[in-house]
């Protein structure tokens, strides 16, 4: 499978429309972009704008990029394939504003996606602009933000999830299947409430989790004071409790998008874990034997292990 | 800082008694046996026992060991600083068990640790045998347990913490700062509520939060049923996941015998963080602007990161 890897890539790079245009463009667009260099070499024009230009700057300078944009209408309209490549709210934003030029551009044939994290909100949104939509969510990312952490390697291997909006065309839908095939990812086709489920799952509420941790730990009763014993706690920490909280570190500006387009689902695995955390606390402080205790963890650590050795 | 360590940690094992006896010998115990041969060579007598004796025979197999004790008394009765090197049940269970031959040797001189991951429960049992006892918690570890993970370096710059027992004597408390300086720790002297406070929040409350997740995403209701979209969700999940579940992949045994002899620190803890995710599930609820999302996870941030820069 890993051999048959880069064949299957590069044919999908020859499936791919001229002209591909980014609106947005930071870790994961900067990383399509490299991917489909690595594999295409020039055979495809490539071109982004974002709001401060800073992302498409950096892609020229590594060579990702054939084109800056400067304005997201001239973007827009010289290219067969859109993918919206914001964070969620700004793929929202551009939407709504960008409505009847992207209408333009997909009666003359052009396909419109995007990358973002949660696709519920942003597929209605689509559908309420009427434009034939793919909505898209490859799953990968890093610790570090931007253009600038872009890779080629980003995507081998990692689910792209693909939702077909209503009106999507099936032409539309297999330019998104070779568009992430041909960054090495595998493309898996999903409904959007399937799919904000299960991020909310793996993703999101994670994140919410590690910011909790911090908030319980570092803060005396989630005001801005810090909690008197957190400095002892902090000194004695190890890669534990580093890796709880990475998720927290990331941009906070990402996201709170996220939670925001993706309230309701993540809400809900909160209150499942509640009802979770309640029974450990309950059995804590009823002073449960050990072997309840272990019997508990067991089984946790059953779910993961066993599968992982699947 | 860095090159004055192996001298500090060379006149630490100079300071050492002869013969050092282990019961319990697993990662953490053969990593000190690790450390100090690599410092001391030949120069200190190490010994250890366990119930299963697997952990003694890697022990010896790896030139960590200079012999294996068949019997923990045989063990204790020969050496001048006994280490008890189980997790935390099995170290409560050999000060109850071994407490005449113990004080026995506490009486010719020796010295009395271990190397529990909690303290209050671990120091009140060795004070309820009449045990001149200092507590001890090297803070390092690692995802794979036993004596054939053992690690030299595994302590090098991590905090030990050094919790005397209120019998304890001088030359016992320097003995166990010596012993912790010899493996590349640095020595920390706290008080054992203090302590399991500091660990519960860093390091326990990870731990059930860890399986937490594991148990609220993967099964169904908590019960043993797999939940219906965890095969969808767990093929969509990152290094995100797997970062806030590492912990959960612990060994139960050891993970419940930490919870069960810190139960009330942990329920605290889990009582703060109800509350901070109770107030997670009412913003999402409710729908919270996404600038207010933000505002609280850059706050959860900065605690973390302005003080990584520090």
């Amino acid at each position: 499978v890993a051999g048959a890897e880069p064949t299957s890539a590069s044919d999908a790079v020859g499936r791919l429309p001229p002209r591909i245009a980014f609106l947005g463009f930071g870790l994961i667009g900067g990383s399509i972009a490299a991917a489909l260099r690595s594999r295409s070499g020039r055979g495809t024009h490539l071109t982004a704008w974002t709001p401060a230009g800073v992302g498409p700057a950096e892609g020229l300078r590594r060579g990702l990029l054939d084109e800056r944009a400067h304005d997201p209408v001239i973007a827009i309209g010289g290219a067969e394939l859109i993918v919206l490549a914001g964070p969620p709210l700004a793929i929202l934003e551009t939407l709504d504003r960008q409505a009847d030029v992207l209408r333009v551009a997909a009666e003359r044939g052009a396909t419109i996606t995007d990358v973002g994290s949660t696709k519920r909100r942003i597929v209605d949104a689509a559908a309420a602009a009427k434009l034939p939509f793919v909505g898209g969510h490859p799953m990968a990312g890093r610790e570090t933000a931007g253009a600038s952490s872009a890779s080629a390697d980003l995507f081998i291997d990692r689910p792209w999830v693909v939702v077909p909006g209503e009106t999507a065309r099936p032409g539309d839908i297999e330019r998104i299947e070779a568009l992430a095939s041909a960054t090495g990812a595998r493309p898996v086709r999903l409904g959007a409430d399937e799919h904000d489920a299960a991020v909310a799952a793996i993703s999101h509420l994670p994140l919410v989790v590690a910011a909790a941790l911090i908030e319980a730990v570092a803060r005396a009763d989630g005001r801005g004071v810090k909690a008197a014993d957190w400095p002892l706690a902090r000194s004695l920490a190890a890669t534990g409790w580093s890796d709880m909280t990475r998720l927290a570190k990331g941009d906070p500006e990402m996201g709170a998008g996220i939670l925001a387009t993706n309230a309701a689902a993540v809400a809900e695995r909160l209150r499942s874990l509640r009802g979770v955390l309640d029974a450990w606390i309950d059995r804590l402080e009823r002073d449960a034997p050990a072997a309840q205790l272990r019997a508990q963890l067991d089984a946790a650590r059953r779910s993961l292990v066993d599968e992982d050795a699947k």
